[in-house]
């Protein structure tokens, strides 16, 4: 009896390691397309800042660690080129063969640009890899460029604008939609490129980028350009496997995250899950989810019985030290999924005036018919994580605003107001209901 | 018709404002005891340290205020002596008498220790009022002291030994119980002593005061005294009207803050309110339910319809920087409420390792027989209270640990780790039921 995971990173090792703690004697191979395995994806940004001093830092466990420590058989420079589930079989791109019995598939998702024009050339990058970020930081020193343009104003893109910026760029962010970051909303991108400008990072939005030239990026001059431009997940193998894809362009999964085919499983960025607050498939690809599906996963396919209920699409992300944060729908995501959404925006203070406290947005969504909290976004340099995992609890407790206005929360100078952001914003959204 | 309010501090301005917006008509009379209204009484130990450089940055709204915008009558030095319920009448101790149709009683607490032989030396502070404040930061750039005894380990007396510490005294804490902060735990309190040693403030548990000597309190040499050893709630006046007083020594109310006598509320320090995780009724006298209750008490008196469910007893204190948090039961507490049950603590960093993340320290309490989460402790330099208030959320809304364990919380290296310190605990604390 083996078990095989496609994939040796948040997903696929988070599987194999609580399969290995849910079956002692487990026959487990991980097989990873790439040269390593397990890295800390989410800090490439911050050592490519120079915040993180050594790449090593983002290094996590070696393939030896995994074999000597939890017995696990992680290959790496092992693609996998097909799944044949009638045989229980997977085929790597080596022609090689490895049979299973159960398999988690955890292939991730790519960047959703990688054939632009121009890609190939030296000074375009991705920020995918630890080889990637070693690549950018190495060019940064020895080039040392004094401009970059940043394709796409997601969480990435951001990110290394600002870590690039910090390192005295001159940065421009092209973005294809009217949008930045998580929230596709007016108010939200308004705040997101305020922050950029504030520190010198100029947002342009509505631009489409259909190639690089060597000096330029859609008339934007830059010494470098870092491709960053959504995600497209991994589903062809288990497309081609007969699996069943949802929706959203993930790979379906019940809430025990088994795919289609009986015993065999699929977690992290290549998975669909649960909107907890719609009750629909959802594909929103990060590290938090990749890391608790792949858990759900592996314990399933170890013999286990545990459930992965779904997200609530909480995420976070700081612009030169201010934190924006959502969680749940906005009023537009709401409306799409059939609610009659409202919603209250309000800004307040982090803490007491006496007590320097930083200016804080809240916005509230609610739904009038039921009253029930939809979701929230939090801006803000103190607290803004805290505040909005308040607001992701409350989502996934189902709470009406009603009994979201009257939460205990903690309360003193140095850490909050008397009435918390979070709680005015509730306020305000009684009196719209 | 006319609305009443005995006392002029949180509770009883949120219920005038409150019962204003209410009713634009109403006549709404305030009685404060002492000479001013409304000012920020959290904020008096950070005048002490010096951070708030003006005592009257701690002052709210005046009389005046109140009069002129809001058509608020409010009278200062006015100290209320009798309720009659019969006549709706309250009798000032000048002898003056103010007619009601709605009263609303805000008197709040008081130090556990009035009579404490030495009280009234001239090194002696307690630190209650805007200036009580006054004269201990006078005191301290007039008289230059070199040490300190507080006496007494909650909240008031661990932020002043901080306040002072931070001035360059050398402090002692002495405390009766063997307990400090509002945890009765050892471990919570080992945590607050080491923090408090590592500042160079020594805490003494078990030991009784009797009296304060000029230059000593219980065998330990002070240049300053500051006495703030708990409260007790101003409940006589309620008393002697013949309304109720619950168990907790505190006013009885219903969840509309109303008490045994109909058309008399109580709000604040002075009224006991149900903990949500028990259903029973509880005393803990914080700022933020003040101001709730307050709002709700107001409301009703003018003919509104709120409700206060209660409170799950959520605080925090920063201790030299470090959050101490807590809410909900401890294991002790949960068992004498008739749960059994079982603990889980855990210790993890705020964010990844190379992202300097800060030691937190998290503990959960569950019940064995339902799952569901009873309480929590956050302790940590970074992120303690956003922390806390999803705990305090979660018990609000009476979540089962494995519920909790699934939250969707937000996360990116500057603010948190990918798994946060809070599910990590709920991990632990599932392996334990």
């Amino acid at each position: 009896m083996a078990l095989v995971v496609i994939g040796g990173n948040a997903a696929g090792l988070s599987a194999a390691a609580r399969a290995r703690r849910v079956d002692p004697r487990l026959e487990i191979v991980v097989l990873e397309k790439g040269p390593t395995v397990s890295y800390a994806a989410c800090g490439l940004p911050y050592f490519v800042e120079g915040r993180v001093p050594q790449i090593a830092d983002l290094a996590g466990y070696t393939p030896e660690y995994f074999r000597k420590e939890r017995q696990i058989d992680v290959r790496t420079l092992a693609p996998v080129a097909a799944i044949s589930h009638p045989r229980r079989e997977v085929v790597l791109e080596s022609g090689a063969q490895v049979r299973y019995e159960k398999l988690v598939i955890a292939t991730g998702a790519r960047g959703a640009m990688p054939r632009l024009p121009g890609a190939d050339l030296p000074h375009v990058f991705t920020l995918h890899t630890l080889d990637d970020a070693d690549r950018m930081r190495r060019f940064l020193r020895e080039r040392q460029p004094k401009s970059a343009v940043v394709v796409g104003a997601g969480y990435i893109g951001v990110e290394v604008a600002d870590a690039l910026r910090r390192n005295g760029l001159r940065v421009t962010i092209l973005e294809r939609t009217q949008h930045a970051l998580l929230r596709g909303e007016e108010s939200f991108t308004a705040a997101v490129r305020k922050q950029l400008e504030l520190h010198g990072v100029e947002l342009r939005t509505g631009v489409t980028v259909s190639a690089i030239e060597p000096g330029a990026v859609a008339g934007v001059a830059g010494d470098m350009v870092v491709v960053a431009a959504g995600f497209h997940p991994n589903a062809e193998l288990a497309r081609a496997a007969g699996i069943e894809i949802g929706p959203t362009g993930a790979i379906r999964t019940d809430d025990r995250m088994e795919t289609s085919l009986r015993g065999v499983f699929a977690a992290g960025d290549c998975a669909q899950v649960t909107h907890l607050v719609s009750g629909r498939p959802t594909w929103i690809p990060l590290g938090t989810t990749a890391n608790k599906t792949g858990r759900v996963a592996g314990a399933n396919a170890a013999g286990g019985r545990e459930r992965f209920p779904g997200i609530v699409g909480t995420s976070i992300v700081s612009v030169f030290g201010m934190g924006f944060a959502t969680t749940g729908f906005s009023a537009a995501e709401a409306r799409a999924e059939g609610f009659s959404p409202t919603v209250a925006r309000i800004e307040a203070y982090s803490r007491p005036r006496y007590y320097q406290g930083a200016k804080t947005i809240v916005e509230l969504v609610a739904d009038r018919a039921t009253r029930r909290l939809l979701g929230g976004v939090v801006i803000g340099e103190d607290g803004a994580a805290g505040r909005i995992d308040v607001i992701a609890t409350a989502l996934q407790s189902r709470l009406r605003v009603d009994e979201f206005e009257q939460l205990d929360l903690a309360y003193s100078p140095p850490f909050a107001p008397v009435w918390d952001p979070v709680l005015i914003a509730a306020q305000q959204l009684l009196k719209e209901l």
